[in-house]
């Protein structure tokens, strides 16, 4: 077979603020692979079906990025995604295969071991028992569904009747927390940016949501409230008034801080001193750090609660690699829909 | 006996920034009491010989308290200290007896109950075995030592080797998390507002030891860390650069934030980002609430290591009660050379 375009989404231009298409990232089609002859010299080949798109890559286009490695200037892009294996001469993984792990923002890859392209985690082969949609093992069931899942067991404590915040809420993390929170018997205030979502939101049980756009934050939290877990996706001001309407003891889980992505000097918090008095705690986590303890539970439980429906998530597909870069910047700007994936290739 | 004159501290003003004596407090001497014929009904007469001045106090001068109730205007201050027992019709307690609670600015008074005024916890009877001065009651062996003690026993998670940064390292909280510090065998970076406080701080086996008024705490710490535990006692910038020199997974114990009690607006913060991609826990915390978990731990050793001087500890001694403005002045613009205590009367 002749070859074919590698088409890759590659990491153009630092951003100060907002990362653009065709600016910041570019879309480059001059490679070609062929699928047939390629050497893999022990390792496999794949076709990547499914990359998410997430908040917290805007951290990787720093010089000194927020977590792990910085993307690369004239690299391509990666994050988390769905592969086909079209050939392999690895022993553990086979032509059909679908894996799950980190990958490049491009059409085809050779992986050489199970570490994936970030060297830290395992790539996982995903037997998908439950035939879900392969995009859905970059939300619900991916790296998003398990921060909300490990860090609500692992820093929550909630009591019943407690009052849970969440921002973010439409967003895969938000929405799946909303979905924990009552089930553990919480009255539930979400915040979301548009009606779409606040509608979403209400569908999942939460008690009380509101499109912080159009409602202040301020007031819902003073009369909603005392906040006894502030579920937080956002940071900035919608944190410094969580901090003003706390009660004693909250615990706030710091999950990701939006808001301060694209400022270039950092959000400006002014309520921090009520940690103090309040007896507030702030968890920052990582989900990767508590894979090892949430793992195995997570994907026991996890698929069969999605199949069932008793876990509800929306998508926003955005069709073609060549999106990628339209993808990051409505991640940014919090105009997705919901979750956003970006379908490269049908299975 | 004729009726003597009982002096008092009144709460006077509301401070915008720094309370000043004399116009936020007033020293008062127009009532008068008889030691030997006022009604006790039950109660006791004390009289007071220590009072502690502390930062957290300045918050009690709010509208609304960082802490429990506020100051009323007109009434006085009051705050933890010694008072001896002179006359008794409680059961529990006897003339000649030290007890230790919550007690006004005023040189005598009479209690009703073993709780204290602040309604919340139990008068305590103090014997005294190893013979400690009574002020000793305010500070390493009272709410101050309890701090520390409590708060790192709680929350540090110390391991062998890890780095440890304690701001206001001279006061009494600070100067005892110190020696904690060394005792689990961590690297203590500590800063001070002084070189006497700083050649004190040194006596205490810190390993770093520097006046932040002369030297950049981002420097120090970007050479001296990354920091594993941060002991906050002062909030603002300081917490600033250390979010930003805080290793991963590093535990912030937030003790205190004085830079920001004299500031209307509250003190801003910058780097709370940090919270999330180094996985840091924040752990704020109010002595009281760990009262009941260590308490019994703390009377039965820490005297002890006092008396033998294996945890060291200085007085900055304001003599009479006159001085108790000066004294929360001196406090708040961290001008005392060590833990603040007013000296009342002799035994």
């Amino acid at each position: 077979m002749a070859p074919v375009k590698n088409g890759r989404i590659l990491f153009n231009e630092r951003p100060e603020d907002f990362p653009v298409p065709g600016q910041h990232t570019i879309y480059d089609d001059s490679e070609t692979i062929d699928l047939d002859s390629v050497p893999l010299n022990g390792g496999f080949l794949v076709k990547i079906l499914v990359l998410s798109m997430d908040p917290y890559l805007r951290g990787k286009m720093r010089k000194v990025a927020d977590l792990g490695d910085s993307f690369e200037i004239g690299k391509p892009l990666y994050n988390e995604g769905v592969a086909k294996v079209l050939r392999s001469e690895h022993p553990e993984v086979k032509a059909g295969d679908h894996i799950f792990c980190t990958l490049p923002f491009q059409h085809y890859t050779i992986l050489h071991s199970l570490k994936d392209t970030n060297g830290a985690r395992d790539v996982i082969v995903l037997h998908n028992k439950e035939n879900l949609p392969w995009s859905a093992y970059t939300g619900v069931v991916g790296m998003p569904g398990q921060t909300a899942y490990f860090g609500w067991k692992e820093y929550a404590s909630p009591t019943k009747g407690e009052v849970a915040f969440v921002s973010g809420a439409a967003g895969p993390v938000g929405s799946f927390v909303v979905q924990l929170a009552k089930a553990d018997g919480l009255k539930v205030i979400a915040s979301a940016g548009s009606d779409d979502k606040v509608e979403f939101v209400k569908s999942l049980g939460a008690d009380y949501v509101f499109n912080y756009k159009k409602e202040d934050t301020a007031k819902v939290l003073e009369r909603e409230g005392p906040i006894n877990i502030y579920w937080d996706n956002v940071g900035g001001s919608t944190l410094d008034v969580a901090l003003v309407n706390a009660a004693r003891q909250a615990r706030f889980i710091e999950c990701g801080m939006i808001s301060g992505y694209n400022l270039a000097g950092g959000d400006i918090i002014r309520n921090l001193s009520r940690v103090v008095w309040r007896e507030i705690k702030l968890f920052g986590f990582i989900v990767y750090s508590l894979f090892p303890k949430y793992a195995e539970q997570f994907y026991e439980e996890v698929p069969k609660l999605v199949k069932s429906g008793t876990i509800k998530y929306t998508e926003d597909k955005f069709i073609g690699l060549e999106q990628a870069g339209h993808a990051m910047e409505a991640v940014q700007r919090g105009t997705n829909k919901a979750k956003a994936v970006i379908i490269v290739a049908e299975d």
